[in-house]
């Protein structure tokens, strides 16, 4: 029997036995855990800053309904580290204050206060940033938004969601799903990461190849300026032509510019049927075709595609493993995965499209094998094997992260440029150097949006290994005309090396547009733009 | 037989009928034609430009390929009417100097000039405006970009498209047809305008319920800033997070921080299967419960939600009747019609969506009566019955024109209220006021966008009547937490009225942004922020 017979023979057993399990556990998304040291030297402290006093924090105290300090022992600094270190582990602030307003009004004085008095400050959501952007570098003031987290309102005739900036998404999400709505962003942190936080990093993740990016699904923000200026730009209009769109300079603007405090959102009808399968090829070249004829079939409803390579699959087969859980997905494995997700209103619709996909993938055999989700713990099942690509790797040792923007069509080249740096460093593990401390170079990503993002797992951080990687993989993105941050942002880390990604006069307008808002340099210091 | 019966049997032999005609003519969308004068006095001309010389235009000359002026005889003034006029015939400049650049790199040196001898710029695109924004106040230069007019590139993989600002909307589209591929913005004036005015404008348009706004599609920009620099913004990226998004400011700034020279943007695959379906109905309530019904029915492939009232459809009727159009198109006419559009992947999906919708709108009583396209002859003709309203009212007499933005739920009743404000006035005609200047009060838009588009037709313009309708129209948009422009833009017309729009933080902002691109004031002055 050819593969392409018993592919096709496998997918209708599958879709035919409706409560078939898929052979292996569903695992949460959880953070990635990992331990790296940062090779760069961090940008000093800047003495233009105030040093935070007991004086500071009693104004504080009086201003904001919540403070944390080490100033006046109402916290050590063991409980300050959450806040004052990031989600990686890979940067440690010593910011020994922590204000938690609740109300806008509250931050808007904070921020006066902070702007009067040459106090520099953070502005922290989740806290779940992989660039070191939402914790200190020294000693900034660490503003926290935790406690600003109502719902303000919902419209169900219009979708359009008011809510405070510290709402955690998948709260948002899981409030939208009872009236029938999607929040038209979703990612890994979901159960941690603030709506507000997703603006201000402009969050790409799962759903942005169906409903776009932030920049146009975000109708208004209310916005805190370093002055403690509230800017009410908190629009529900769909369309609005009266003047710049100044809201839209905030979305991205990893708080350094003024502090997000209640967004403003269009949100789709959730999708009433959704369906995930997974496949299993031959080459990259073949994931690119699939690519295409899955946007032939599936049209308007698809709405996700997500790649990983077999050195992904085999970091979350590990991973799985360990946890106990079983392997066994593909009959036929591949060096290349692709998953495919549809989202429609009318679940027999969507599967004639999709089973159009899939008959035709394995009569060509464009495919090696796949695998179609029958329920929704299969469904989340099959996400996972995508999902779990960041946490496996985290598993497998230390991992440098990078996540970088090109043309699809040269996405997968430049996992093996790096590779073959790696390989010619004399790092790579395998090929005769059995000790090499490089264990995998990973590739995966949302293939949709051009997005790729390379894990490179070492037995531990060096600074050697350090220097075959960067700045090399910023220069061959930048070769590409690619960016070096697609989704992540620059935070603490990239901020050095945006000129891989902005041209002179960019980063000039971005300096001009800094120091417009921000005279005084204090809101999100070291960062960004430098 | 009940209504219901009968629509139904009548929906029924429409779609039976594939090649029925549609009993009306189908007419081309054209520019309304109407004459008013402008109530409010223009701003003065400012000291602080140079006047144009015929030194200015020698050294112009020298920079630019192709100039146009009366200062050396090579157009008279009656030949640069159409670059002065705004093409309602509302606003006249008296600027003697056209430029017309044919390379980005001209308009960069054309800048640079004008920026070192403060001569002040208009950039006018297909100067098809409806706000006085594209034409010179007083003797502005006239930089048009209709010379600037090339494709740049096409990736048929990522449907990325590159071309210059002064490419025509429908010639753009053309192109992507031809490929497979749809421009993700459609207007009236798409046989005039160009791509990067509509940029420039932040053009919104037919598409915009289903396509997003430009904010979310355009993937990057070239710009020449006010001195001359050309700033290179533009990307082919979907996803790129390193630093503010600059490009963005551009978006909806009419020309007043710089001039659009190219546009990146992103294109979706052209919808393979398209329905139009028109119904009468009885009230604006049962317009929204039918926009309920169809985005429940529709899903995904709800590509156009129109409206428009009696007064409109009376006013298309009287201008189809004029032209020797047949008109019965409706078996049972109503107080509201709605007009519903779909795009899909798969026309027998689509249609058994549609069909779903139609028969639970017949069954429920919920319209009076509708017509279902059958080919793309009817397809337009249906089209035409909602596109036509602004022509025939221009055909009607003079035109008040209103473009706002107001909650759904809220856009009949600012018509309601402006006829009141007339009726109250005196100047409405009818209601034993036979004599009023006011011929009709008409109400349509985009109400899957929230967009009201308010047209008042007199028998001439008159000081009396514009000082009953502004400001009062704006206040009640404002009490409403509308926009006084949804899509039109501010212009020279509604600068003055922004504060009805924009806070005091937001004008600020907007003031100091213009200072920070435009420290001169030079480009498109009198205009949007004053």
């Amino acid at each position: 029997m050819s593969i392409a017979t018993r592919s096709i023979a496998r997918l209708a057993s599958a879709r035919s036995l409706s409560r078939r399990a898929i052979p292996f556990t569903s695992l949460r998304r959880a953070a990635p855990v990992v331990s790296i040291r940062h090779g760069s030297s961090l940008p000093p402290r800047s003495d233009k800053f105030a040093k935070p006093t007991q004086d500071h924090l009693t104004n504080l105290k009086s201003i904001a309904s919540s403070t944390l300090s080490t100033l006046d022992g109402s916290a050590t600094a063991d409980e300050l580290k959450s806040f004052n270190d990031d989600w990686m582990n890979k940067y440690h602030g010593k910011g020994p204050i922590v204000v938690k307003p609740k109300t806008t009004e509250e931050v808007s004085k904070v921020l006066k206060y902070c702007y009067d008095n040459d106090l520099a400050v953070v502005p922290q959501g989740g806290n779940t940033g992989l660039v070191g952007g939402s914790n200190p570098i020294h000693d900034e003031i660490i503003l926290n938004l935790t406690n600003l987290n109502q719902i303000r309102s919902f419209d169900e005739v219009s979708g359009v969601l008011v809510a405070d900036g510290g709402v955690i998404l998948e709260a948002a999400d899981h409030f939208l799903a009872e009236k029938g709505f999607i929040f038209p962003l979703d990612l890994g942190a979901k159960g941690s990461c603030h709506i507000g936080g997703n603006v201000a990093t402009n969050a790409g993740g799962l759903r942005l190849l169906r409903y776009g990016s932030l920049h146009g699904t975000v109708l208004g923000l209310e916005v805190v300026l370093p002055d403690g200026t509230i800017w009410n730009g908190l629009s529900k209009l769909r369309k609005d032509n009266t003047g710049f769109d100044i809201k839209q300079l905030f979305i991205g603007s990893e708080g350094t510019i003024g502090i997000i405090t209640a967004i403003s959102i269009l949100c789709p009808r959730r999708p009433s049927a959704m369906n995930v399968a997974v496949f299993s090829l031959d080459s990259y070249e073949a994931v690119q075709k699939v690519f295409a004829e899955a946007k032939g079939h599936l049209g308007e409803i698809l709405s996700a595609f997500e790649f990983f390579d077999k050195q992904s699959y085999a970091l979350v087969k590990k991973h799985q493993e360990e946890n106990g859980g079983e392997r066994k997905v593909f009959e036929t494995e591949g060096d290349f995965y692709c998953l495919i997700e549809t989202g429609g209103s009318n679940s027999e619709h969507d599967e004639a499209k999709l089973t159009g996909l899939l008959e035709h993938l394995m009569e060509n055999e464009m495919v090696l094998d796949g695998v179609l989700a029958q329920d929704s713990t299969q469904f989340q099942s099959l996400w996972s094997l995508r999902e779990l690509v960041p946490e496996s790797a985290g598993k497998a040792g230390s991992v440098y992260k990078y996540d970088v923007s090109v043309p699809v069509g040269k996405m997968y080249g430049l996992v093996e440029k790096m590779r073959t740096k790696l390989r010619e460093g004399g790092v790579l593990e395998g090929d005769g150097n059995k000790d090499g401390p490089i264990r995998a170079v990973a590739g995966y990503g949302h293939m949709g949006d051009g997005n790729l993002h390379i894990n490179i797992v070492a037995n531990k951080y060096s600074d050697e290994v350090e220097k075959i990687i960067e700045p090399y993989i910023y220069e061959i993105v930048s070769e590409n005309e690619g960016s070096i941050s697609a989704e992540h942002g620059l935070g603490v880390m990239k901020a050095p090396y945006i000129g891989y990604s902005k041209n002179d006069t960019s980063i000039e307008l971005m300096r001009k547009i800094k120091t417009l808002f921000d005279p005084k340099g204090l809101l999100n210091p070291y960062k960004y733009i430098i």
